[in-house]
């Protein structure tokens, strides 16, 4: 997929030691190398830097790997001395850390540097650091200034953390593969394999990129699916799932479906309705229970509530997966930030088909759901239509 | 839209007189230059033609204008010097004309000319040229060779005509606006500008690039639309009306809607049953008689013959515009040759929209319809995606 994205420009090449970049650049460029956290850093945001010297040639760059280890700025400063560093510009993406948590302060430690600027991309909303760090380095006589381009890629690159941050809630991605006329498959359950193999590959990039994974019990039963990560960008990287099954048939017979192969019972949640009392769990996994909206099991769990439980246990990003009735609900009580639509150019037909939005229902045009800031990405033959839903 | 393309980079600037131009160029200026023609050439194809001079510099271009008019080549060679012409070479989207038709034979016009190469994007499959054009060229000492790339784009280019000449049929295009979840609008009947003003204006170019536009008689009711073409490139362009209705009770009261505003009775068919003998029709529109398909009212007019009763009147490409029961029955039938879907960005609920496949059925996902060669194009915030249906 890299090389693929390289060849479409999206990819930026990697600039020669000495070359002169513009400021655009750099801060494109500590854009995507903070990408290459993906999957390893939650709950911290995605970070990534850029060394520029004096005279506005590349020193470096670095990005926040993993949770608990250096920083950004730490990783690109590695192996640079006091003489390089003099005069030089450092892009970030987002604003440097005040305080010091797992690490010592970036604020702090680049202040002691003989910098001339300090270019951010965001101010981290964290009320540990929100503008702390900015001070500490003006104080030092450093310039600080906010980068005036890529607000949309700036702030989707943090997403999961600026809302995790600013609202204290669990940062919730749908994910949906159709047909052009919005079918996940056919009413007979025929339904697997609509996108192709690029698609299927960013899938499961969009897995490595959330802590959790959702799916309702119908398609537990209807697709039999593994819920891992298959991926050669993130070879050890397991997901929490979360199965929604509010009379917990599926979690009492956990141990026939093909997922108990690929996940530890404690890394499971099946959300069951709390009008059961001692649901069978043979296999051991987690038991979420919630109550049921409207006292209508129909109509289904309280998903607010499951959020609030999911964020306690630590779950920051969650990536809701079908099939139609769970994405309806989820979008119904509109608690998606991000919509991925994968969409295979084909017609499979409204009246054999499943819609993907079965269960939603608007009353009249003024109440639809739009898409702000979206974006298309050709894969090989689908499209993924991305976007804010909320 | 058009300053919109170029900015986009899908427009080429115009090259100065003198230009070095490549092969690729040179082709791909003499397909933007064809489609100068469009809404005004029909039943002929869209031509393009580029002269370059025997340095491979930029000389001239035409495009075939208007039916009956001068063909490509006669118009880009317009003012040329037989000294300018020493050497040259002609790039022409299509296989210049063997016979006298409405103008004389471009390939006997070129045959006398002191040209070192003509090369085509296709053969004319038309039975009076088909190869004879290039063999005129031949006979001349003329070196004929095919154009090696965008046959795609060639093809598109013509494909109304290669349509019409290959199978003696009516090119069918099904023009769809929809959410993302493929939702026309909302069953309470609540439907118009799903799309913006952009994908309005290139809906109206859709327009004057078929003779003939079709609706069925429940938008006709609902919508109440003008169905003609507002467009600042097309500013006297007028279609061809075609409106199902087979109870024939829209004929009756044709006075009462708004289209009759703007088209003659003579250029506007109403397609209904031919169990009905004499329907009323004060506006004296023009009747197409059907049968009706399994002696089922409900499963509507055999679409078969009104496509051969089309091409009997001079119809040669027709765009079926709605609503989901017209567009289901012409993708249930196969008869639809390209498909234009514009998307926007929002989600309208499967609950509560209208599908535009409502009546689509297939019976396993092994007979689903494939959009070959799809395009995606970015419009300013929905996107256009086009392709071969059948």
């Amino acid at each position: 997929m890299k090389s693929n994205l390289l060849e479409q420009g999206l990819l930026l090449a990697e600039p020669e030691r000495g070359q002169p970049l513009s400021e655009s650049f750099a801060m494109k460029l500590a854009i995507q190398e903070a990408y290459r956290g993906l999957g390893a850093v939650s709950p911290n945001p995605l970070v990534g830097c850029v060394i520029l010297d004096s005279k506005d040639r590349f020193l470096a760059k670095g990005f926040h790997a993993r949770y608990g280890g250096a920083h950004a700025e730490v990783n690109a400063l590695v192996g640079l001395s006091t003489e390089e560093l003099q005069g030089a510009k450092i892009f970030v993406t987002l604003e440097p850390c005040a305080h010091e948590g797992k690490t010592p302060s970036c604020a702090k430690n680049l202040a002691n540097l003989p910098l001339r600027e300090v270019i951010y991309g965001l101010v981290d909303p964290n009320p540990l650091v929100a503008g702390q760090g900015l001070e500490i380095l003006t104080a030092a006589k450093i310039i600080v200034r906010p980068f005036v381009e890529f607000e949309i890629e700036l702030k989707q690159l943090c997403e999961h953390f600026l809302w995790n941050m600013l609202q204290q809630k669990v940062f919730v991605s749908a994910k949906v593969a159709t047909s052009l006329d919005g079918q996940l498959g056919l009413q007979t359950g025929e339904s697997q394999w609509i996108t192709d193999e690029t698609s299927r590959a960013v899938a499961h990039v969009l897995r490595a990129a959330h802590d959790g994974l959702l799916i309702g019990s119908n398609t537990l039963r209807i697709d039999n699916p593994s819920l891992n990560i298959r991926s050669d960008y993130f070879p050890k990287r397991k997901n929490k799932i979360i199965i929604l099954d509010s009379d917990a048939l599926c979690l009492a017979e956990a141990c026939k479906y093909k997922f108990v192969q690929f996940h530890a019972p404690e890394d499971v949640y099946f959300a069951i309705s709390d009008q059961i009392s001692s649901p069978p769990n043979p296999w051991g996994a987690q038991v979420i229970f919630l109550p049921v909206k409207n006292q209508n099991p129909a109509s289904g769990l309280d998903l607010n509530i499951l959020l609030a439980m999911l964020w306690r246990v630590g779950i920051r990003s969650l990536l809701v997966e079908g099939g139609a009735h769970t994405l309806s609900s989820f979008i119904n009580e509109m608690i998606v930030q991000r919509l991925y639509l994968f969409q295979a150019p084909m017609i499979l037909g409204a009246k054999s088909g499943k819609p993907w939005s079965e269960q939603v229902s608007i009353s009249s045009m003024s109440d639809r759901t739009s898409l702000k800031d979206p974006q298309f990405l050709h894969l090989a033959q689908d499209q993924l239509i991305t976007g804010i839903l909320n």
